[in-house]
């Protein structure tokens, strides 16, 4: 999807809650800021939101040096998604129907995501998840569980760190788990999810994990690894989880599914869904296959 | 005072609302709104954030050949508030201290600013004002009424087109009314009063006015005229309205009062007051005086 007007000041925001979260030297914050809105004057509006964050988070760590400032706040989700985990799994095993409510709690999950809210707390993630017990989900949800039934060889495209725990809740009920593959990020971007807390999520040892080469947050495939690209076109089922996927992927014609909480209003209101919405959304080419 | 970090994403979103507001072309939207970008990429952040406002609506008319895109919403919030006027006269004349109830009115009906909020209605503004009538003023208001009844030359300084309206009724409160001099814009700017609009009060009639010569969005005193200048140093008592004198004039050395509702984080931070205040705030030389 192509990024809007209304992209604009909230891109802008969002730069300087990033710039705030990985600096406390107001001259930095303030170099980071400047340099952002240069680009986005220029900026090609026809390309997705996440081509201008990774060029910001790009920039925030040349201007850092910090490689991987989100690291603690990775590595602190993670263990709070860990912790909530047994319970969560009492909850799936005593469902009448496991793999919705896994897949609920993996799309709620998706509340853990910087990119829209860098003061996140642990209320707001505990709320998000009890409200997912019982909020619908929006979309094609009968035709995921078909795809899922069907699929013989499933991508599954993380999308942050924290939520990833969850993911594995999610994965756990797609058997056989030999058809998945699970991809996160080549490089740390802002907090989602790579190889470590693939680890971290003990996903590695549960199906084959690759990552996609690239620091987007999202899947831009021009930029990705042939490794990646190679998996994407041969599986016969993606789950794309997230906005930043949405947004790269919404366009590309491949059999994928978008499963996210709608966030942003105006990702919301391209998927046609409420704001706060638990989406599970068919890509175009699936939609046409019926 | 001087433009903060915190202004940078606000001032884009007014940005984006305001060519909204004056045209309906997405093309137009995104060109002014890249002009802004690329002006805040390299602003001299030590000016108060009307100087950009200025630049942005000078932008704004130059690309829609609009001189004075904010005309109809002028004269509605005008005539609203001239319809709110037989019933708030009778509440101060009842009222057992009229001057305060008038003031409360008078910095109330700040609320009538396009600058903060382009979505503005009705029902907002005859909020603000009945949540005036028991709000507390935050500030100096003792050491104002001194002042009211100290002061030889009175130089008020307007904010908005509609709050003028509400101006009058303080101003009907500092007997002998020959000691005021109203000063509006000088040229047309958002929804900042002019001559018109004082006109349209009835205050050319009743005290003298002039106008600053100048489009900025609150009092740049290096470009007001002369004859502006030369008034607002005679005179003894300064009431300067709005957010935008208050952002122009705060650090200037005269006997100013500045009465506005607190409607942005940062200036209600900068005045030492709650979000939505009501304030009554004495200058730093007045301070000094006692």
């Amino acid at each position: 999807m192509h990024t809007t007007l209304d992209c604009i000041p909230c891109i802008v925001r969002q730069a300087l809650e990033s710039a705030r979260f990985v600096s406390k030297d107001p001259a930095l914050q303030e170099q980071l800021l400047r340099h952002i809105l240069a680009l986005l004057a220029h900026m090609d509006m026809t390309l997705p939101p996440p081509y201008v964050g990774q060029i910001i988070h790009r920039e925030l760590r040349r201007i850092t040096g910090d490689v991987d400032p989100y690291l603690e706040a990775k590595a602190h989700f993670n263990h709070l998604a860990q912790g909530r985990l047994p319970f969560i799994r009492q909850l799936i095993s005593k469902a009448p129907d496991p793999l919705l409510v896994a897949a609920r709690i993996a799309i709620a999950g998706n509340i853990i995501d910087f990119g829209v809210d860098g003061a996140l707390t642990e209320v707001k993630v505990d709320a998000a998840l009890e409200e997912a017990l019982t909020q619908p989900l929006e979309g094609q949800w009968e035709g995921l569980t078909r795809a899922f039934s069907e699929a013989k060889r499933i991508l599954y495209i993380a999308d942050n760190a924290g939520e990833i725990l969850f993911d594995r809740l999610l994965i756990e009920q797609l058997h056989p788990m030999e058809r998945v593959t699970l991809a996160v990020r080549g490089w740390p971007i802002l907090n989602d999810a790579t190889r470590e807390d693939a680890a971290f999520a003990g996903l590695d040892r549960l199906v084959q994990v690759i990552d996609n080469g690239s620091d987007a947050p999202g899947t831009i495939l021009a930029e990705c690894s042939l490794e990646f690209v190679r998996e994407f076109h041969r599986a016969d089922l993606i789950i794309a989880k997230g906005q930043g996927n949405f947004e790269t992927l919404s366009d590309v014609t491949a059999p994928i599914f978008f499963l996210f909480k709608a966030k942003c209003p105006v990702i919301a209101a391209h998927a046609g869904v409420g704001l706060g919405a638990l989406v599970v959304l068919r890509s175009k080419v699936l939609g046409k296959m019926g």
